[in-house]
């Protein structure tokens, strides 16, 4: 068996560099538990004088990533970029395609291409790993595929965005807007200081849900456009009244398997504040997952940063040191089914629907009509009014409402001349 | 690679009896996972005619279950009897000789035998692999082995006794006493119907802690006598005092690097209600990891029944059959080194004392005499009388107080003529 192992990261931002310290670090520790030895041959980001956290060899640093396989021995490769297409597609097929391992935290790329990129994997036996692309320091692909083996995973559920999460988070704490929590987050680096949409929309925790489904009901990864809402539209005033009901707004991932099909969704859910799930607070990540026969099973960890994501890139490295050659999604692909998707158009929930209108005379009616004409019956309503600003907001909770009841409602309500702003939605979970 | 993989179950409890019908209704979708054959090719158990939940196969059924491994060629044993010596270590030891693969829940014999069991392993190549034994369903020493391969972990600890979880729950949601709890534990299958001492002494607890420290920080098993509380001397009234003060008692195991030694203990505890791990109730179990660089992880699950404990079972057994051939501790084991142990001279902790007393004048003063001499300083004093039958509960919070104090104070104290009972001792976590 190989005693030397030659390894390459490819992204030097927080995670890469963060990693490339750890191995360099960790080298004898690894040793002893695999046996193996580790040289670091080749590093690649775009700016070869950055100000970097931790200081690097220059001497063995690519511009150009393709470069480091051609001019290379190199046995694992980092991919730490985190593109779902672009460069990290490309260098992640040149590894795999030149037999090299692929270790990669890239959910958007896993999300997209992890079906032909598994494939090749296969075809050239290499492992293609990606624990950290889901959960930060929880190794929950891990126990998926290892820790529960053979239990019939039913429904898997969490808070898989750790950004989110501490807006979330904070939001509540301090009754401040969402712009100026965001700020806050992108200063303390848990959200993206350039472009933090596809945290915030909701892609992020739906890369992940796409990930997990595939590796616990052993389908092939969907390609449904399902059910995405993000944070972006809930203000203080939700908090308010989500505290009023005893309840709090957490970003759910939520995906299971009803009548045969997979249903996967991802939104805003008002939870219970003594439930376990409303008490996972800040950066944190959790995921609960419901097999035969383990039970109910709960994960959590740190979901984001540096630190844990090395921490499960480092468990995917042994994992390949060891010599355990494995299917990336379990597997075989050829075992592994298409799926059929569940019609969200049947999802039931009690609502929490927020109004922004003008206050005059009629509009509460003109909202109950509607709700009414669109079989949506009412448990309560709130109406809280700005004498002001000669504004109300109204916050209707209703039973059990169908999908595609609530979507026809909204739709017309969104166009009511009375209706000051885009009606807010969250889900009673 | 061998494609067919003869098995054997010894030990037909609750668990090997279970674990046998998984074993047959998996068998197509472990070869899918896998790509192997399996045979169950022999089981065995004290009594073959005892009526069972599952229907057995009588012509391969052995009441000596060392005859298995002379009469068959076995590949892989599951030891499914619990006896820490006994039977139990010796088909282990005949079937390792053998070149057979060892799987088994059985926390007692690897607490007790796991470095000369692990030497024999790896001499013969074999895997003994023990998920079970520790955390049920939950799979946690896959995680400190792979998931969390190359943290430094500094601190783990946690509610690992599902018995002893479920009788605290029951008697604060009921305040019924300590032994109408445990007997309604023993009709659910909760608690051992002979005897559950060894559930409810806290030795279960420490068995799990002892495989915990020796995974987690790379030692030898420890074999200390550790400090080790169980949970037989609470009554109600201890419920009701910690309601007031807003606690709540746990059972926890803790185990924990403190100037490079190790302090492993079992105690209860008590816990501020609105912390996570008071809210772990009845009979789940959950462990508490705190690491570097993944930070702090937590991993909950049923931690009692077959069902979880078949499903720990399932992922050594599959982890065998992909041909992850391992070190038992992760480790080769001329490099785990043997601990040394801290002195619980120096524990600190403030302490719930609750003494009971003849209600007479003079009681209180000399208790709190007795804990000034012993340098005990108190933070509160609650006294409770029982004037129909003359006495009293006092109950006393100290400040932190060092164990050496508290151990000799209730020496002596515990001797006092107006004493009625052992002092009762908890911890505040």
């Amino acid at each position: 068996m190989k005693k030397v192992y030659n390894v390459a990261i490819i992204g030097l931002g927080q995670i890469g560099s963060y990693l490339y310290r750890e191995l360099l670090i960790k080298k004898k520790e690894i040793q002893k538990k695999t046996g193996k030895i580790i040289n670091i041959v080749a590093i690649s980001a775009k700016n070869k004088n950055k100000k970097r956290k931790f200081k690097i060899n220059k001497k063995i640093f690519y511009t150009n990533p393709l470069k480091i396989i051609s001019d290379n021995k190199v046995d694992i490769i980092f991919e730490c970029i985190g593109l779902s297409d672009g460069i990290s597609k490309k260098i992640v097929e040149k590894a795999i395609n030149n037999r090299i391992h692929v270790i990669t935290p890239n959910k958007a790329l896993i999300a997209k291409h992890g079906e032909s990129l598994s494939n090749l994997a296969i075809k050239n036996k290499v492992n293609l790993e990606f624990e950290a692309s889901v959960g930060g320091g929880i190794p929950i692909l891990r126990t998926i595929k290892e820790g529960l083996a053979t239990n019939k995973i039913h429904k898997i559920y969490g808070i898989l965005n750790g950004t989110c999460n501490y807006i979330l988070t904070e939001m509540e704490k301090t009754g401040d807007t969402f712009k100026s929590i965001l700020k806050k987050a992108q200063i303390l680096g848990y959200a993206e200081p350039g472009n933090p949409k596809l945290d915030l929309n909701g892609y992020d925790t739906l890369a992940k849900v796409k990930i997990l489904s595939a590796l616990a009901f052993n389908k092939k990864i969907s390609k449904s456009n399902c059910l995405m809402e993000g944070i972006e539209n809930i203000e203080s005033k939700d908090f308010d009244m989500a505290n009023q009901l005893n309840l709090r707004i957490k970003l759910l991932g939520i995906t299971e398997i009803v009548n045969n099909r997979l249903f996967e969704r991802v939104h805003p859910c008002l939870v219970k504040k003594n439930t376990y799930i409303a008490n996972v607070n800040g950066v944190m990540n959790a995921v609960i997952l419901e097999g035969m026969p383990v039970g109910e099973s709960v994960l959590q960890g740190e979901g984001a940063g540096p630190g844990p994501t090395s921490s499960a890139l480092m468990s995917d490295f042994l994992s390949i040191l060891r010599g355990n050659i494995k299917y990336p999604f379990s597997l075989p692909n050829e075992v592994r089914e298409e799926v059929k998707i569940y019609d969200d158009a049947n999802y039931e929930n009690s609502l929490y629907l927020r109004f922004e209108v003008k206050d005059k005379p009629g509009v509460l009616s003109q909202i109950t009509k509607n709700l009414a004409q669109n079989s949506i019956s009412i448990q309560r309503v709130i109406q809280v009014p700005d004498a002001r600003r000669k504004t109300a907001s109204i916050v209707i909770i209703t039973h059990q409402t169908k999908q595609k009841n609530s979507n026809k409602s909204l739709k017309t309500l969104g166009k009511n001349i009375n209706m000051l702003k885009k009606p807010v939605l969250i889900r009673l979970f």
